[in-house]
């Protein structure tokens, strides 16, 4: 049977992500594509409560049913399997993000809470990242790793409740090493604000600041991106500190 | 040295329980106040990338320095330790949510995902909420759990990088059984999406549903919470799952 394929991704239905991952996906199944109708960047795992949803018809993929929404990537998967398919599609990828979701960024990642959700609802997903921020960045050889990674999931699945983050180097004239099973590297921001007047003279800021990916740890994404490989890190929704557990029994039990 | 105490939440800071935090974290240091300016529920991790940030005083809370923040939980942390303090906090308490955030909850939660930010930060922090959802919802007992829990943590710290996860169970007449020391519990939410029209006849979409408490494991947070104790779960940010690994070493390596 011809398996149905939910795309989505966090920099918008008309990025050039989308498209890259909608090329490789539709010769696996059939796909429908639910994205935000705009850049959602950083919004992590939000969803939209407070405020109504749009669900509109797109054009932009014409082989595809497609839809745009105004909402978070989690927005896009939970109206793809509670409103438009009304049942849980046998895949969910999104991306290719463009920019890195190593470490960290997980958290941050738009795209990357798409595919866990798709995990919390049990549904095997996948999201991709290319680890390059150039406005002509070159998506063929992420492309490439995201059809290897689903020949084996549709053939292999995955185990319950995991899904996958896996982020590609930028594309350079050496070709990639090949693929890593890595753990999520612990690196941080450190956040700047810009701080500027507008036009009535009241502050506003921008939030910037540096990764800082320090020593990576031996094993972690990391790691393997700056050695040359794509890195794939197990992903799970279980934040429960285990080895945490005795120390804090003995505080306040 | 009196402790410096960022306290944010994602209610907004016109709600009653994060008036109830400031009130207990007073008695332990000095508070600074930084939460949104309007309820910031289901936000997650999200961070503001692709708009400005607004941080504006508030007289809400004369007796301590108080800022409103336009994003989100997450922002206001950030904001907090790079530009109003430049330094990080001791501690960082969120909450008291109005509301419910066990189990995968955690996710969707911007109370939790301040207590997760200050964990990334290494600053010792701690996100409360009570599971009454009544506008009248009474924050007494909760407001006892959290400074128990403030004397233990001041005096013999948190592990680096854990913060944690603390839910009251709604005040009844019966007192409360104490605190367990839980893991979160894997329940989930089965999404509704209520379709309405607009006055153009343009269809838009309310997000509910139920969630779905099925058979609460033993030692997890909805259990303990179902049977009257306080649930406290250890909280980190490694998203990585570690059980998998070899799965996919075989599978992909």
């Amino acid at each position: 049977m011809t398996p149905t394929i939910l795309v989505t991704n966090d920099d918008g239905i008309s990025s050039k992500g989308i498209q890259s991952l909608v090329e490789v996906a539709s010769s696996f199944g059939e796909v429908l594509v639910i994205a935000p109708d705009k850049p959602q960047s950083g919004m992590g795992h939000a969803i939209t409560i407070n405020q109504i949803l749009r669900l509109d018809s797109s054009r932009l993929f014409p082989q595809q049913a497609a839809y745009t929404c105004s909402g978070t990537p989690v927005d896009c998967v939970k109206l793809g399997i509670y409103e438009v398919l009304q049942r849980k599609p046998d895949l969910i990828l999104s991306g290719i993000n463009h920019g890195e979701n190593s470490s960290t960024n997980v958290l941050y990642s738009g795209t990357m809470s798409a595919a866990i959700e798709g995990a919390m609802e049990n549904v095997p997903s996948i999201g991709f990242s290319l680890a390059d921020y150039a406005s002509d960045a070159d998506f063929s050889e992420a492309q490439q790793v995201a059809e290897q990674i689903l020949h084996h999931v549709i053939r292999e699945k995955l185990p319950d409740h995991i899904c996958l983050n896996v982020n590609v180097p930028k594309k350079t004239t050496t070709p990639l090493k090949g693929i890593k099973i890595c753990q999520q590297a612990h690196a941080f921001w450190e956040d700047r604000f810009d701080k500027r007047q507008d036009q009535f003279g009241r502050d506003y800021y921008w939030m910037s600041g540096d990764f800082l990916p320090k020593n990576p740890l031996p094993g972690s994404d990391l790691e393997a991106l700056g050695q040359g490989y794509a890195s794939i890190v197990p992903t799970h929704f279980d934040l429960t500190a285990y080895s945490n557990m005795d120390f804090f029994k003995t505080m306040f039990e």
